[in-house]
């Protein structure tokens, strides 16, 4: 029996994004979050009825400052205590996972969705995406872009403005743009 | 008979931003722009009405995710099958032009706005402008930023948080601050 | 006697974020930001009544285009002619001050909040921030991140994109991932 193309999408397969069951579930995703980033940190209990209706799953307590935004939603898995800042964008047509305590600064962008690098296969509306998944107590400064297909291990420190395109190992610290290991002291240049 | 500030604006002149003439389309397009970002991609019909009050020209289909920001609005001409993600802003105090099918991720920034290099010039208020002109089936990562006078062919790739400060030829790939060409497989690190 | 949690902050001591005053007055400065990131540029009048509830001093005239994202405001402190484009984040854990007459471009992040490069010593929850001080007649990029204890001189330009984690004298022109100087013509790369 064929693949939906929601099941090719969540598979890592070339997939077409106007599948009417993928509208339906960003249609469903942007209007709750219409009605989260009208929210203030202090609006709790509105705060986790709507992400109830929005994230695959996530532990407590759960700090996303608004606006945020998402494809699906559905397919983010945060650990507990995960806090990330003003603007952040989670594009999940594959799996995001991120682990217990991760702290995420402004405009951090985690990106699963990617395209052909071939002209003429983007023209054919089709594309592909590579899950990412985060670690526990890393910390990503604002500005960020983690790329589709990358691992960063616990502990890891993400400086502000890096591309993340490659893994990151377990208490590594990466910046720039390629990002790449950097040493750095108490006072360093990974903010 | 004196050129105004909007046509000195638009030919790439030093002008005065704070002429009323230019006062008043900016909030012709910011009250456009509040009505749009209430809205969802699924609404499309009253996303073109607010397009039609807003954009130079664009084609049909059009997706512009909201939030979305502009100078003007009327100084921005797209082609078909333009998608833009969350949070991009378009600075078109002159000419911004985008071929059809091109795809551009969460927060670009495409940004003709310019200023003189010179405090003391600055300190004036007056500021210049020159067009942007982007190529048809063309994908921009996210968080990239297309800088004043920049041209990018047809096919181009533009990776993830690439500073674009020079042309991009067609068919190419370019990332990094500043970015340059890089050569990449199909699942290189443009994404 | 022992310094509260917010004397600690704004001391440069770790502090603990989920002290109840400093929660208090985030949640006043989100409030109030609702409100201000529902203008737009015209509506002068109430974005003043609003800023005067929010930011620590400003000079007249003064245009922060909304979205616009703080952390408490109270820290803020602008000159005259202070313009800041779309988008812009001012995390002031510690004090952040900008000189008269400084451009601001889109999705500028403006960051004294710092953490812990341990760990361990994340986990803790606590954190602890440095001032940044931004000089008159500075142009600062779209994009671009400025991070925590930076000065930046008179008359000096950062360019888009640039992650700036030094000091920056009066005058000189800053670019790329981390920032360092570049030489630029009337026409440079520093836009």
């Amino acid at each position: 029996m064929a693949l939906s193309e929601k099941q090719k999408m969540l598979s890592g397969a070339l997939y077409d994004a106007s599948d009417p069951e993928l509208v339906a579930d960003r249609t469903h995703a942007q209007q709750v979050m219409r009605a989260y980033n009208a929210t203030i940190d202090a609006e709790v209990t509105v705060r986790h009825s709507l992400l109830d209706q929005l994230i695959g799953s996530y532990g407590t307590p759960c700090e996303l400052r608004a606006p945020f935004y998402v494809d699906y939603g559905r397919n983010i898995h945060l650990g507990r205590g995960v806090f990330m800042n003003f603007g952040c964008v989670l594009l999940d047509v594959c799996e995001i996972r991120i682990g217990d305590g991760t702290e995420i600064g402004p405009y951090v962008q985690i990106l699963t969705a990617d395209h052909p690098r071939d002209p003429a296969a983007r023209a054919s509306g089709r594309e592909f995406g590579r899950p990412i998944t985060i670690g526990a107590q890393v910390w990503i400064g604002g500005g960020a872009i983690i790329l589709p297909g990358v691992t960063i291990g616990d502990g890891a420190t993400i400086g502000a403005g890096a591309i993340v395109t490659r893994d990151v190992p377990a208490g590594a610290t990466v910046a720039g743009n390629p990002a790449r290991p950097i040493t750095t002291g108490p006072t360093g240049t990974a903010s």
